[in-house]
């Protein structure tokens, strides 16, 4: 039952749109993900996504608007809303999915979610 | 929909161990929380407990150990672990509990948790 420190964690890597597993909370992923250019807009049918902001600017495409999210700040996406979260210079966030759930929205273009 | 920023949330009120609901995700209550002192010795029968330490230090007393978990650090508390978290001097903390779950495990003694 260790502490996890979240900026070990981001520099064990270098991709973006790759969360990767540091933690669980009743069967969700906590992840640490770097975004950098923009993600597809999509949906997941049956959660909400959580982001909080660690480091950087993440923008929000979310019902027509397009939201600056900072150091600090987090935005919940409730199920079914499509939304495309981007980042015009590199973005540090923590991500929290139930565990199984494709960061795309989608199986067959989800990412690995590795542990580290 | 909008984002929340964290430290104006945690600015909105002064009291120690009394977490307030910025955000929801999945039927859980994500708080803010300032602790300071020593919380009581307690456990969650069904749940994990979710600590991301904001500013200052936390001490999480868990397994006869005593933790310093600070800003940037989380910290899962998985169900029916005993813990205690304390504070020498104030901390912010971002806390996840499902809905009704009782901060101190038992609802005689639980905060009202609060919306802001």
């Amino acid at each position: 039952m260790p502490k996890v420190n979240l900026a070990e964690k981001l520099a064990q890597f270098s991709s973006h749109w790759d969360p990767h597993v540091v933690a669980d909370y009743n069967g969700n992923d906590v992840m640490v993900v770097k975004f950098q250019g923009d993600f597809p807009f999509h949906h997941h049918e049956t959660t909400d996504d959580f982001f909080l902001v660690l480091e950087g600017e993440m923008i929000m495409d979310v019902d027509g608007e397009s939201i600056p999210v900072g150091p600090g700040e987090l935005f919940v996406v409730p199920k079914g809303v499509t939304h495309r979260p981007r980042a015009e210079t590199e973005c540090k966030v923590l991500l929290i999915e139930p565990k199984g759930e494709p960061n795309t929205g989608d199986p067959a273009t989800a990412a690995a979610k590795p542990r580290i």
